[in-house]
């Protein structure tokens, strides 16, 4: 058996703003020989999520900083290459925090092995599964309950969480207005996603367009961006409204603090309820939502986009493009 | 019977910042003959609330804006003068969004007669029961569901509500730090209610003190001020945190824009909740509120205190002491 060479790529200095090349170091290693009790895994998709942004930040954000000269972590997809372990065979598929690289040797606790189903393929488990379609389905249903002819309002509409979210509130019964960075982005939520209305905040005023897509206010707020968005929201939310902080994305490269929103007040003067979740305290019920999530896919109801970028080389330059709104769906490096 | 003459402030103009007395005018009428039904109040004693202010604004807050030459809103209690309504009798107390004026006509629906108890003065219905009580009791309990060891940061904390709210997170087994605006505040509520610890914010970094006061982090906050020091809560919420606001008594008198807290990621990065109520959403369970704060009253675990104003003439100068952090104790006009 010739010797594998696992290439990295390490986070050697904490990022200013957008992430560079310098940031991270292309590093090599052999992959040494397994223990008993060991699964040696391939990467073959890995996963870039504005969440991989804070990690890399003093102090990260909703786990540990990654350390200086750590391998960069990432959820991702590879197949077992050889196993040591009586739970995994070579062959099976599994999915876990991997990181950014090419091989990843598990002691079978850190990854889950993903069912054989020849009709989807494995980048679903990213784009519809996975921690995405439990970041929607919770994030949502969860934490702001949206009742039949209520106003949703989701940031990022167009990304593979913010696409999930407003299709689930079009079969919850919502009027789903979409926040999205290009014309292409709203006609797609609107006309092949079924969202009510859609708003290009790069190019319409964000207020006046949030006033004419939301005739009856605000119930309901799916919060991916921060900053401008959410200040514009609580300035048009009813009473009782629900805001389900899933991320800030506008914040994340901020180099000097970002003021507030303004019009924060309104959560009170509202009575409207805000609150952050992280997917992994939902994970106890992840079948719930896999199941609810795989009978919508199936009737027809959920459809999702990918966005796959050739080769692990291109992970940090790649992860930027969700912050520039480059990305068309679930942005996905494919590895093997 | 000689003709009773109805004193009374009216709002004559917008208030800019502070309540000026010309924002306001000192009108008299006559009090007309009852109707079939109606019931004469004569006011005993008007609460002032922050809350007030608001509802001089263009757009009011909570409710509906006051109209301009309208008499100036307010609750307070009062007795029965004259009764032309079966459920009451000449004598009876009661209380009611009565106003800024020396009599008041209800139709009966909108006043409450008061338990007869000559153990507890007629203040205590405004200090105590009534909607200072039942804001403490629902904002903090329900709102936050404090547990025992948790961290309760309580601002405003030697005023009506803050008071009550930290002597219930005592009562629930927390570490309770209050933060109040001079150092006899501090005093008393550490050595007479028994708060852990406290911050007089007009002379301490408020940083710097919650890090000494709050060494396990905070796990809730009854967010009463906003601004600078909701900011600097943010920056130090435990996992799971929550933030029930009441009121953000620093903004209402703004004249310009003020920005959101810098930290208000940590709402995303901390699962955190922060959630805005108003206490009349809770009106059909106030018996369960009157009973607690009663049986804590009588066992000795509640204090309050009252800073009693003579004179209706003198209403809107005392309001404005709400923001100056000038009272002591809720601040009640003794009118009658």
């Amino acid at each position: 058996m010739s010797e594998r060479i696992n290439h990295q790529w390490r986070l050697v200095s904490r990022p200013v703003g957008l992430l560079k090349d310098t940031d991270f170091k292309w590093t090599e290693e052999a992959v040494p020989a397994l223990n008993d009790g060991q699964v040696l895994v391939r990467t073959l998709y890995l996963s870039l999520d504005p969440a991989n942004r804070g990690w890399t930040n003093e102090g990260g954000s909703y786990k540990a900083e990654i350390p200086l000269g750590a391998v960069m972590e990432g959820g991702a997809v590879g197949v077992v290459e050889e196993s040591k372990n009586p739970n995994f065979k070579v062959g099976d598929n599994v999915q876990g925090m991997i990181g950014w690289q090419e091989y990843f040797i598990s002691d079978g606790t850190n990854i889950n092995k993903l069912p054989v189903n020849p009709a989807l393929p494995l980048t679903a488990y990213m784009a519809l599964f996975g921690h995405i379609g439990m970041t929607a389905y919770f994030g949502l249903l969860d934490i702001t309950n949206p009742q039949p002819g209520e106003t949703l309002v989701v940031s990022t509409a167009a990304g593979a969480v913010g696409s999930l979210v407003g299709q689930i509130g079009k079969i919850k019964g919502c009027r789903v207005v979409g926040l999205a960075g290009s014309d292409e982005k709203c006609k797609w939520i609107t006309e092949e996603l079924g969202f009510d209305a859609a708003i290009n905040y790069k190019t319409e005023n964000i207020r006046e367009a949030l006033k004419k897509a939301c005739p009856n206010g605000i119930d309901v707020y799916f919060e991916n961006v921060g900053g401008e968005t959410l200040d514009a929201v609580l300035s048009m939310i009813n009473l009782g409204a629900r805001i389900s902080v899933c991320g800030m994305i506008s914040m994340y490269n901020a180099t000097k603090p970002v003021p507030g929103p303004y019009n924060i007040i309104n959560i009170l003067v509202k009575r409207a309820r805000m609150q952050g979740f992280i997917v992994t305290d939902f994970m106890p019920r992840a079948s719930e939502a896999i199941a609810a999530l795989g009978q919508w896919y199936a009737e027809g109801k959920l459809k999702y986009r990918i966005d796959v970028v050739e080769g692990l080389k291109n992970a940090p330059a790649s992860l930027n493009k969700l912050f520039e709104g480059a990305n068309q769906g679930k942005l996905i490096i494919k590895v093997g």
